[in-house]
């Protein structure tokens, strides 16, 4: 329980100092000022006062118990502190002091032996190398920022302290307040997922924004965060977008996924935002702070100006969002009360000379209507504009309890009316473009909520055989082979153990074993010489297009002679025979493993276009069906699945049947590294993958416990 | 000529008022007062007086000549003004008064006999219904915004007087000056095109911004962009991006480009940059304003937080910029002068307890680097940082002649520090992204200047024989035929006399034709049924992968025999022959012709799957070789044209050569409205059109003069 950090009894400040150019001085001092209600205790070993206060030399001098140290002395000092806060019972501390892991191998290990430390005592610890918590509820600045922001129901957390303090002073400026102000330093102990959780609870806080530079436990990281948006929003800005590391090149799987993409899946999973900069974080923050709930995406823009109404059709046309058609009531209301020249539909343009009274007409009539979910306002400030009173109508309109966004552009003049907005809690941006963002983002929150919360009845998973594929892998990870793909060991087997289905095809035939071989798989094949050779084309090893009996012995003998040409000796009078599947669409499936976050799964259109264009749908292990249906819609191409200029249209469930397979395969052999399914033929009555390969884990331990 | 439009010797204002509360004094007042130093009179057909000056009943009553008009009173007295001013020869008037083509019907007959009569006596007119001018060199504020920027360098055209307004009031709170300030208006007369012209030429104008709704001649538009971007940027930002218009159907073509593509089109080939919003457009305005040149893409990043310097770092490996390498004079310089947990790579990290002295020290050091063309400088206000000092160092650092952009992000902290900032002239933004933003778009307009500068030796076009496609197109068009594709009026003929080169073939062969055709043509080939039918493939009478002469005969006898069974008489032993491309990369070439701009031409991988993506590269016709080329780069899957997994590296100078001739021949013939090629299959051997048709435009005049 973190409740402590935030609403302490007692606390004890651990290098309190009387000498203002220290942070001692500055954390004492804030805790007093702001007016936190509980007991303050300043401890320096040199002892001494701060202001009238007599300062302890020992925290083991205090009488009464103390819920919270927070901790200002040099890191050297530190470990002997914690041991004495132990010996005292304190169950939290805030290490604000640097010198830690950020400064290299030594300060590492100093990091690591407090923290064995505190944990021998139990004792949560925050930080080191913070800037401390502020709790706008008890009044509480335990940090060394110089300023408290007000009360709101705003929590945030941050990786960076000197992201902590921007945001502060911008906070400042622009009113925004805090409840729960969280600078998480070096995560010794207190991390992202301890944070999440406590403030998922938590009743000061509505909304939570994170910024973020690393993920300490992937798998707890989205348990967490889905628990909490389910409640309340979760905002995050990470940063570190492209740096994806060491690039695999083993497979395309591996090329396709850099570290970010699993981190963005994941957030997109939980139901987190995640804000590409410090100005999406505010702005969205904004917005939920202000806003009812959004139950549907049909927007009503309202303006006095036509260029900026079209440019915010136009933004709208390109986002989730959509443009609200008018009840023939709402048009014909409007159509009564405003000029002929202003434009009744949507977006409604009530004309450059329109006053207060327009805005109202218009506002009261869509929000009344019930094709509107929400409703932009745009202003400019023209001669007759009457700006205070549009806002004080705009404030009036909150009572019909749908979201409104405003955009009043312009400066000085139109700067009063923004403030009286502020102050009403009606969210306002500089630009329409982030007006309408900002709404957008509301909208898929609540949208997620609604499908989250829906109760899904899915699809009964498919047994899947993990003992087989157990047999198949543990001789791979003996031989200690990179790549299984066909042969001895086939990954097409292992495919079939868990319901993706594979083509058909039968192993080392010679001339008697083809005879029988139309019957069974059928007409068209493709033939390929069985002799142990990557490839197989090059020594004229691979005949396709087989159509019938007599064409399947001429490419047998063609084969056979090729191969023995290119001295071949084992298997040289052996082949290979594939069904060849010309119908349908080529799809790629991938998988990747990847450390923190458990494997990624990855969907896409298969043939080198797509692949260069990077048109895929990404999700993190396990899948549902549901789920998987979903990827199947998401990708930019999606309409080529659904019979496109005469192509077959895709059996989709089958299709997920695979996705699921897959990632069930992944979750279940954790000596897997990476699989690629390329291509995987999906048509309208199969889905069946013509080629793949699985790549291992060799440095992984092999679990294998199932084969006896 | 505009020249009177800004630095007239003398204004009449027509409909000055002393009711303050009519336009008539607001802009009489606003010549006045903010110090215009030419004569003024005031006119008004009632007479009477402004403060101490008598109004003038009419025009004629003025003794001296006057240059400019500036006309306030109602819509319906206008057209008599005209008339009073041409007979007193002024040259140039702006109608301020709305009531025109803006409110229907009624209205734009009244502007059209306006445009007649001042046409007669050879008067430039600005608007109708438009804000007027606003020139901060004459002190001249011929409008009635309330305002008068400072000077500037900055010249703005404006189709919206709301958006004007907007723009002024952001200005004035902005601390940005303009130097023409010009409100369109409706167009009557002038337009975008002619104030492009006076800019260009204009000495007091070094960056212009526009806003538009429509253009009115896209090819005039397109040269005066060109020529002014050539001399300095040209910011524009379009309303209406998304709305298209009516949909064509008949070609891929057609719904691939909605008119959007054109204006996006033009504009960046004009070299002219798009701003997505007013937001961008003041951000860039600014840059621009601010900056020497920008000689290369190579940016060095300085910041005192860790999580932002990562940000930029993202934010410029997926932008057109590029982190600088430094030297090992600058790494050292930087190892010695920073702590030792500073990172000295760039991004540059003086860490969070770095001074000014830090900043100076890097700065320094990374200007001197002949590896940086510019420097994105991100501020966090954190306990030891000097905010003012710092922005004072990045001043200092102007006399580097390399572009700075700054990002102090926070609030009140910051204030002063951003201020100084502007005050000397240093673009600095709220939030680093948009810093950076900016700084690319810095570099990209001198990355066009570079590169339109550069003499380029382009390849020889090839001659076309316009003659022959007029002789083929006539009939087309006498017979009102919509749509060519093959046949005895053929797409392939057309094509092949623009050097676009088509697939092998012949036609109407019976069975003694075909005996040399394996000879000919080559192996392997597909056959058609020769009679006219529009689904050959329905009625079984197209045969592919034909290999051999024994499989030709065959495929013969059996089309014959189908095609008779469908009780078809006529060329029903005749078939066609087409040569089997099955190499190669598949491509889609179409054009379009564009009411204002002219033809547009696209180029894009073919498939299906690409044009579900919209990957595609376009240019407005004329198109040199070297233009073409680039295109083929352009797209987001170029690499695949290069050889990509095991495909033929394709001859690009071949796609050029069809992409050349396709733009030569829609601007040739004017009759043809859109052109499909596809596929046209590019391999590193050839170049060929397997497919294509043409729709023409039978709605206007056929031209064909050249056929006898």
């Amino acid at each position: 329980m973190l409740k402590n950090f935030f609403a302490p009894k007692s606390i004890a400040v651990i290098g309190a100092s009387h000498n203002k150019k220290k942070l001692g001085f500055l954390v004492y001092e804030n805790i007093r000022k702001y007016g936190f209600k509980g007991k303050l205790y300043g401890v320096n070993i040199k002892g001494g006062k701060v202001g009238a206060k007599e300062l302890y030399k020992n925290v083991c001098e205090i009488d009464g118990e103390i819920d919270l140290a927070v901790i200002v002395v040099p890191a050297a000092a530190i470990l002997e502190v914690i041991h004495d806060l132990g010996r005292k019972n304190v169950p939290s501390a805030i290490i604000i002091s640097s010198g830690f892991s950020e400064i290299g191998v030594q300060g590492k290990k100093l990091e690591e032996h407090i923290k064995e430390a505190s944990q021998k005592y139990g004792m949560r610890v925050l930080g080191p190398n913070c800037l401390g918590i502020i709790d706008s509820w008890s009044k509480m600045n335990a940090s060394f920022a110089e300023s408290m922001p007000a009360k709101m129901n705003i929590s945030l957390f941050s990786q960076s302290g000197a992201i902590c303090t921007a945001i502060l002073d911008w906070a400042n400026k622009n009113e925004i307040g805090f409840s729960r102000f969280i600078s998480l330093g070096n995560k010794m102990d207190i991390d992202e997922n301890d944070i999440l959780h406590f403030l998922s609870q938590d009743e000061k806080t509505d909304i939570v924004l994170g910024y973020l530079e690393s993920v300490n436990d992937g798998i707890r990281f989205m348990t967490n965060a889905r628990h909490l948006s389910l409640k309340k929003p979760l905002i995050v800005v990470k940063s570190g977008r492209t740096s994806e590391g060491a690039k695999s090149i083993a497979s395309h799987t591996g090329n396709i996924a850099g570290s970010d993409v699993v981190l963005d899946t994941a957030l997109k999973q939980s139901g987190a935002i995640r804000a590409d900069s410090l100005e999406d974080l505010f702005d969205y923050s904004k917005i939920f702070a202000f806003s009812p709930e959004m139950k549907g995406n049909r927007v009503a823009v309202i303006s006095n100006a036509g260029g900026p109404a079209v440019m915010m059709a136009d933004y709208i046309g390109k986002s989730s969002l959509k443009l609200a058609e008018f009840s023939q009531k709402t048009r014909k209301v409007l159509e009564e009360h405003l000029p002929a020249e202003a434009s009744c539909h949507n977006p409604v343009d009530i004309m450059g000379d329109g006053r207060a009274d327009r805005y109202e007409i218009a506002l009261n009539e869509v929000l009344q209507d019930e094709n509107v979910d929400g409703v932009l306002v745009v202003l400019t400030p023209q001669v007759m504009t009457e700006i205070e009173k549009t806002a004080e109508i705009i404030i009036e309109a909150k009572k019909y309890g749908k979201p409104i966004a405003v955009s009043f552009i312009g400066g000085e003049k139109v700067e009063a009316g923004k403030q009286l907005l502020e102050e009403k809690e009606i969210p306002s941006y500089d630009f329409p473009e982030r007006a309408a963002r900002s709404l957008e983002v509301l909208y898929e929150y609540y949208d997620f909520l609604k499908s989250a919360l829906k109760k899904k009845r899915d699809v009964q998973e498919k047994e899947h055989d993990q003992n087989k594929v157990a047999q198949i892998i543990k001789p791979a990870v003996e031989k200690r082979l990179r790549t299984i793909t066909e042969g001895d060991i086939s990954a097409f087997d292992i495919f079939d153990s868990y319901g993706i289905c594979t083509v058909d095809r039968a192993y080392e035939l010679d001339l008697d074993g083809l005879k029988h071989i139309g019957g069974k798989i059928g007409f068209p094949v493709v033939m390929k010489t069985a002799v142990d050779v990557l490839h197989k084309t090059d020594i004229g090893g691979v005949v396709t297009g087989i159509k019938n009996e007599s064409e399947l012995q001429k490419a047998y003998f063609s084969i056979r002679d090729r191969v023995r040409e290119a001295k071949f000796q084992e298997n040289s009078d052996k082949v290979d025979i594939y069904k060849q599947e010309n119908r349908g669409i080529e799809i790629f499936l991938g998988a990747k493993k990847d450390p923190n976050f458990g494997p990624l799964i990855i969907f896409g259109i298969g043939g080198i276009y797509v692949e260069a264009l990077k048109d895929f749908a990404y999700r993190i292990a396990p899948i549902s069906h549901a789920e998987a249906l979903k990827m199947t819609d998401e990708i930019k191409s999606a309409k080529i699945l659904h019979g496109y200029r005469g192509q077959p249209k895709c059996d989709l469930n089958k299709i997920a049947d695979s996705i699921v397979g897959l990632s069930r395969l992944m979750l279940d052999f954790p000596e897997i590294k990476e699989i690629d399914i390329n291509p995987l033929k999906a048509s309208d009555k199969k889905c069946v993958a013509l080629d793949g390969k699985i790549i291992l884990d060799l440095e992984s331990l092999p679990v294998l416990e199932l084969v006896k």
